[in-house]
């Protein structure tokens, strides 16, 4: 101390981190704007360096760590609840460590997606990347940004770790849409329409097959004009159950990909005139709020969005830190929520209007 | 050029700029990671450099524009579509201008919000925030921000510009909730329930002004019974719903402060088995995805989520860029949209139900 004041010399680092009272470390982590320092200690560390003027060495910045702390999450996807779902998740995932997250609508059908990936990283010098399908279900895509030295972590509808190598969190989509066409079955049902989800998206493909297996199971033949092609959206919804009900021989239930369709096919069902569940049995898909809104409320299967995106996050940010917590690849099955809009299939069917 | 060859001089910045045949504030914009390079131009650049193996002098890069280019979007809101719309208007003004986008949901009514925004864009090196409501609408958290230097742009319901000296765009959701009542009167409503947002948002208490406004110019007495606090949420609309029904002398219709209170109302009279709207109108307010999707649709007010999410990212950019484009302070009113959820009222009402 003494010393100090004798000579005026420039303080270092070391000075620094003895007024404040912190280790070296914690000084370097100030000065290079990394998390994890509690924002009282920020604070006196940053009232420190102003006392004593004391300027950092450029050169003794980590220019590395110019990264901004911030991961990134990549998404192309109609439905808000789901992207709330998984923005939440993952936000929770960086408020345990720290870091921000930055969010990337985007076309999931690019081209130039992987440039448009790497491009956003390095400009806003984003950590690393969590993907969400259908953007992380393009094999050819996952090679570039590694190639290109981007991290990432994906969100993939798989019935079981592909172990291809690249970390992801994968949801068994197949087994829970089993559950569900089993459960309209088990309520007498045969005639069971399918809606389909963006075909781009492996979790569709995936729900049409444990649709078709269950059917298989309990010996029922599967009618191709049951099953209608469409997007994850309720106009898809719509428009798909119009064609369904207009048939000579309408379903007594329809599975809807995913909720909003469901809610689509309430709303046509509805405009034809129908009471649902007696008339039409309805099924969707996420448990998404609206799920539990509607009237009546929506048979679904429950996928825990915002606890998969959290995993996959957890997964980016331990690999980043390579600390190996939560590191390992993870599945989740989503789970049958019976609720008011199946009932059992009645002895005769009501021929369905022709709105 | 045999200058360069004759003597193996370090390359300095004009050198990179000759060879790659653009100009030095390009390749100061490389280096500095900033927007608005072509993503070729940038790779092109980026590869003379590595073949000069030129070495930018560390003090030559902007050190204030380590900000990494990005802004945050801050928020206290429980509904998705809202989120969703105002994220996707501050995303197309981020497009528009080679900004990225980190998104901070949080606690508006923490003591410590103001520290918390501060550390984050110190953190996150943001270059700058919109605030949404109610956060928008607390003077003492705007000061704090202005005087730690973070520049913000506010969104609020206010139905003239406050002229505070701080950058906002305003809605005016009184005059909107005026035209909603207005309507409902017209119709033949006497007795028209209101069910509040979260009273720490400057819009409802606007819209209830609006309410009480009209009532008074068309002469009804405003019956206190009649008017029911809560959030801006579906579960609020259903209890609100179900009190005012429960009335020995219910409303003809409900105006839910946003389109999830009226789904919730919805909800609430479908299950005491009413018929919308001929036992009941509904108006909400918003004009979200969901108000066109219930059945019956609901009428509301159409509020231009993203245009007014938009234009107060392009304030905040062209603040950061002080180019003067679309700098000023713009007012929004929400438009009344009439749907099949509001009918003229019974000449004589039906008791509701007392589900």
């Amino acid at each position: 101390m003494s010393e100090e004041q004798a000579s005026p010399r420039k303080p270092t680092i070391r000075t620094v981190a003895e007024r404040a009272g912190v280790s070296l470390k914690t000084v370097s982590r100030v000065i290079n704007n990394e998390p994890s320092v509690l924002p009282a200690t920020r604070a006196r560390v940053l009232q420190t360096i102003a006392d004593l003027d004391y300027e950092p060495d450029p050169s003794a910045r980590n220019l590395r760590s110019s990264s901004a702390y911030v991961i990134g999450l990549v998404y192309d996807n109609p439905n808000p609840y789901h992207i709330i779902g998984l923005q939440n998740g993952v936000l929770s995932a960086c408020r345990e460590t720290g870091f921000g997250l930055q969010i990337h609508p985007c076309d999931a059908t690019s081209p130039l997606l992987a440039d448009e990936l790497v491009e956003m990283v390095q400009r806003s010098r984003l950590a690393g990347l969590v993907l969400t399908a259908p953007i992380s279900e393009r094999p050819e895509l996952i090679e570039a940004l590694e190639q290109a030295g981007v991290r990432a972590t994906r969100i993939i509808a798989a019935a079981e770790d592909p172990g291809d190598g690249h970390p992801c969190v994968y949801v068994d989509d197949r087994d829970a849409a089993y559950e569900i066409t089993e459960h309209l079955v088990q309520l007498g049902h045969q005639r069971i329409g399918f809606l389909w989800g963006g075909q781009e998206h492996r979790s569709s493909s995936e729900r049409y097959l444990g649709y078709e297996q269950a059917l298989k199971d309990y010996g029922i033949t599967l009618d191709k004009h049951l099953v209608i092609p469409g997007d994850y959206t309720f106009d898809d919804g719509f428009r798909g159950a119009r064609r369904l009900l207009a048939l000579r021989d309408p379903p007594t239930a329809i599975f809807g990909s995913n909720d909003e369709i469901a809610a689509g096919v309430l709303a046509a069902a509805k405009s034809a005139g129908m009471n649902v569940p007696y008339d039409l049995s309805i099924a969707g898909f996420e448990d998404s709020p609206f799920s539990k809104q509607s009237w009546p409320a929506l048979t679904t299967a429950k996928q825990a969005t915002e606890e998969i995106a959290r995993h996959a996050a957890r997964m980016l940010i331990a690999g980043l830190r390579q600390d190996g917590t939560a590191a390992h690849n993870q599945g989740f099955v989503p789970q049958l929520v019976v609720r008011g809009s199946t009932a059992p299939v009645r002895p005769r069917t009501q021929p369905a209007g022709d709105a």
